[in-house]
């Protein structure tokens, strides 16, 4: 299996900055390609700013306005909304490594993006 | 040239179950990360539930009322609702691969999304 | 560091097509999957078509009427918009290369997404 951490989420919807959990996963990988990925269905991942968590507020705010909760979807498990958002935001990110660590910009986090919490979930990591 | 599958669509949108054609190209892959890419401008692809066929009608249904046909677009062939969703949904998704199986969620199945069909597509994988 | 090619932006919001600066740089190599990659969170980047303009006219009007500026959010930066436009693109697309060209769609081009300019911007890649 691939490297695996976990995530407990304690909302339904939530962005949880994973960022430090990849870092010390990938610390003996010098160069490379990280893919960072979600097997789960009702959640997604995405890159954004980590600095003010205001930014991440407006983007799930904004992803339950387009996609409402319980409007009629045919899907009757109650989160028909948190597929679409899960496909909206995509099931992984790929990330560079240089030198041990993340290549990444000076305002990026890496976000697990919780569509169906609160839940324990997976999120696996390879190159 | 990449592994080339093919596809064939019946309606203008329409979400394949491509996970099995995958699977089948990557048998002999013992480890690795695989991508698999839409090479069309009016589709694209992602990963969500397989098990109930309601989850790909709300996401489809859903991108047709966020991204609705003919409404005064710029590009006139009558298909740039079908070029926006393919943006929204993204080209290619990375998928890992361990002793010859793509490890997915219990729940994932990748699909070919198709936004101006009914069409024959190619879809390439490469590891 | 990665390979990196500068991007400059001339508006708010814009496409910039960078796919011949991407394919300069990945001549030397002959098999593979190159990421392309925006260190960027106010940017995105996706796969799309390059032969009508207005096809990319049509997604950022599209993304606009969908996330408006300045409209109550609680990121005060005025980008709050910006932030949300980039994790909906996503910041990075995967491209197959076989000797030495990458392998793309008859119609699809590569386009820098800016959502906050204008702007001086980076765009990295790696095989």
């Amino acid at each position: 299996m691939p490297i695996s951490i976990s995530v407990k989420t304690d909302s339904r919807t939530e962005m949880v900055n994973i960022t430090s959990s990849v870092q010390k996963e990938i610390a003996g990988v010098q160069d490379g390609i990280c893919v960072v990925y979600v097997p789960h269905t009702t959640a997604g991942i995405t890159i954004n700013e980590g600095a003010d968590p205001d930014v991440c507020d407006d983007i799930l705010t904004k992803l339950s306005e387009l996609v409402p909760p319980n409007r009629g979807y045919r899907h009757t498990e109650g989160n028909a909304d948190s597929h679409i958002k899960a496909s909206l935001m995509g099931s992984s990110v790929s990330v560079m490594v240089e030198n041990g660590r993340l290549v990444l910009g000076t305002w990026q986090k890496i976000f697990f993006c919780e569509f169906d919490g609160p839940r324990s979930r997976k999120v696996y990591i390879k190159f």
